[in-house]
């Protein structure tokens, strides 16, 4: 399996300060733009992979999807997602999204937020993903940008005139990258743009819309840190869908 | 219209010393992997975007293509392409891709290497594109990786221990670039890797390959200097179909 950090202590510590957790949609930056997506999910079976606090189970409940599955490998997300008021709709299941084998036909819609990158074996999944959509369905997800996970030393510089520029390399070597982020030897894989999007059409879907997410005027007005992420971009959405060919 | 610089004569004098014009094909190190996408074009009419020398367009009738065009803004380039052997089958016109009007349903294949970079209003082009294919068509291009040309002062430094970095800046800031190569403002435009999809998509398209180019292993050992287009890639290529569905 990947390396769970999130039942890491020191981890989910420094993790569960971040907006994102703490504040749920609204702390992440990039929601809006991963939010436009999203079908309506009103009467649909959603399943959300690396579910983390439930935020995004609860919001398909909240827009009227019928029944939400969120799964995550980390015990310390569930037992947090399950502190929230309980919803007899909403099914959390603890997993290992490398192993895991997903019901035929069983969703309209997947997402995964920020979860992918840690996987190694991402195809095994993303055709899992394939098979228990049904025709017409939507996969929605989002990853560390592959700029963001590419370097071997990844920071920015300033190169005078307060201008920041990002050190890129290594972007074509695919494969594990170390980071510490709240903790020692964070393992992510990193991937490029090109092999997300060449595993999704394998699988047999199309690919609907890409989004390199970076903040708008207004957010980094409210927070003029983010303007960095206008350099380089930190995110990946992508949203493909399959095919509902069959049922013409 | 976009900046032709093609017709500056020293840009023209530099330009035509490098392996991919005097070379052909041979001396283009992407070329494999651009022609991996490009279906059987045997008793196909093809038509190039930005032919320059014609190099693509004679390497379809020499695979069997029953009609080729080629198009380039270029009389420069046209000229040498017309000083190959005379083939009736071969048309080559001068216009601007930006305003150009394309035929309906007039070719099953449509490529264009490296040109779509230099265009300001590549909607309008993809546009004419995919009407002027007949379904079930292939749109291939390449252009200069979005992380090629993205920043402000785009060159590699030393980090140490022989080590290069890429200094990237300005990803998300579509828009003109200047650099000097061959002669000293050469105009390109900057796009992002998700908005050369979502005019590809807007238009009609499906995405059907993507190819963030590298060197092989071979291409390196043959060319040492080349290893550093693994360090962040230089072309991007993308197969773009137009669905058959209506013939169903």
């Amino acid at each position: 399996m990947a390396q769970n950090i999130y039942d890491d202590k020191a981890f989910f510590e420094g993790y569960s300060q971040l907006p994102r957790q703490a504040c749920g949609l609204s702390g992440a930056p990039e929601w809006e733009s991963f939010r436009a997506l999203i079908p309506d999910v009103r009467g649909l079976t959603v399943l959300d992979l690396g579910c983390g606090y439930g935020w995004l189970c609860r919001w398909a409940r909240e827009n009227g999807a019928k029944d939400v599955y969120g799964i995550d490998v980390s015990e310390n997300m569930l037992s947090k997602a399950r502190q929230f008021p309980t919803d007899s709709a909403i099914t959390y299941l603890r997993a290992d999204l490398e192993t895991i084998e997903l019901s035929p036909l069983a969703y309209e819609v997947v997402y995964s937020s920020l979860a992918l990158h840690y996987l190694k074996n991402l195809p095994q999944l993303i055709a899992q993903v394939y098979q228990s959509l049904n025709p017409g369905g939507s996969f929605i997800f989002s990853v560390e940008h592959p700029i963001y996970t590419s370097p071997r030393d990844p920071k920015f510089v300033e190169v005078g005139e307060g201008r920041q520029v990002w050190l890129l390399d290594n972007y074509l070597k695919e494969g594990e990258r170390r980071t510490n982020w709240f903790a020692e030897g964070v393992v992510k894989q990193h991937r490029t743009i090109g092999t997300y999007l060449t595993i999704i059409l394998e699988a047999g879907f199309q690919v609907a819309a890409i989004n390199e997410w970076g903040p708008s005027p207004e957010q980094i007005k409210d927070k003029p840190s983010w303007a960095e992420h206008r350099e380089r971009p930190m995110f990946l959405i992508v949203k493909a869908t399959k095919s509902d060919a069959q049922r013409a």
